[in-house]
């Protein structure tokens, strides 16, 4: 088994996070955006879609997409449980985990990949639509904190892979410029927890 | 229990055919979106994202996102099996479920929304955007044949909720003018299959 990582991208952190906070080491190799070696024959052959993370098994198997990479483990080694403990916490972390990668990290990388001139070579750009989500992320930062209000994570008391993707997508829009503000109380409490766990460094 | 739907609109699709597959009934209340009922004070209390569908379960809870809808109804009523029956199965449903969200259907919807007059009132359009999109679309459209080759279904001869997230796509594709080609004998022949179960109706 081996796992196809960058530390260049928020979703390869995703996976890493969510090992760590399992226990789970796997083998890693390095894949080096910045030379393209995502585009290498060698590496459209493990996903087509050239994109980093890749879960390769034994068998050969190739399991991208990060969401389903831990979903893989999730299922091989249930222990701590992160996709919820029964059916309706099961079903709450999913609409978390969705809401927060569907309305704000696409925001945040819709910002970055059309309006950061870096990407201009990687992305065919498109400077209204940057516009539009660099106005909308902030609007969803406000949303992630009203969400929270007092609870602890985003499924009550229950820290999931829902808060990892949260985490990964707050800290991933300093490419944007845009930071938790004095506004957001409980977004900052919260992200001060998630931040302090061990697993925050992988 | 009530799940809020609309005939409006390709998610909501998706529930009801997961539904049929299982054989599960649930009372229904269509929510208008012409009438813009989906931004009522009553709707946005069950969802503050305002978007269709939502499950009110008995206790209260509300659960929003199409996929978190299905998750919920996998885990209570488990047979038969459309997430996956095995980790690796489950991953690679997972894997094909997103690429099939994030690539294609996330490139008909963007070219829909930002570039039918109709979506005006509704959404910040960016022509620039649904350009490229009404040209990647298309494009995904040929990965999803190439992709498929000979297999029956998008994970090997195991339909699954990928199936039915792809079949909303194709089926929505219309709404940009595209159709599955000549070219796409593939796409042709598995779409031919899944539409021809009953749960296509839905």
């Amino acid at each position: 088994m081996k796992l196809y990582d960058t530390t260049m991208a928020p979703n390869p952190r995703r996976v890493r996070i969510y090992l760590a906070e399992k226990g789970i080491e796997v083998p890693m190799e390095q894949v080096d955006l910045g030379n393209m070696a995502h585009k290498s024959d060698a590496f459209v052959k493990l996903n087509p879609l050239m994109r980093v993370p890749v879960l390769e098994l034994d068998d050969g198997t190739c399991i991208s997409e990060s969401m389903a990479i831990c979903r893989y483990f999730e299922e091989t080694q249930p222990e701590p449980p992160l996709f919820g403990r029964d059916p309706k916490e099961k079903a709450l972390v999913e609409m978390w985990n969705r809401r927060v990668e569907l309305n704000v990290y696409n925001a945040v990388a819709a910002a970055f990949r059309h309006g950061n001139p870096g990407m201009a070579e990687r992305e065919e750009q498109v400077a209204g639509w940057a516009e539009v989500n660099q106005r909308r992320a902030p609007e969803m930062f406000d949303f992630l904190d009203a969400s929270l209000g007092d609870s602890k994570y985003f499924v009550g008391d229950y820290f999931s892979i829902a808060d990892i993707s949260a985490l990964i997508t707050v800290d991933f829009a300093r490419v944007i410029k845009l930071r938790i503000g004095e506004q957001h109380k409980n977004l900052a409490r919260w992200h001060a927890d998630v931040s302090g766990r061990p697993s925050a460094k992988a």
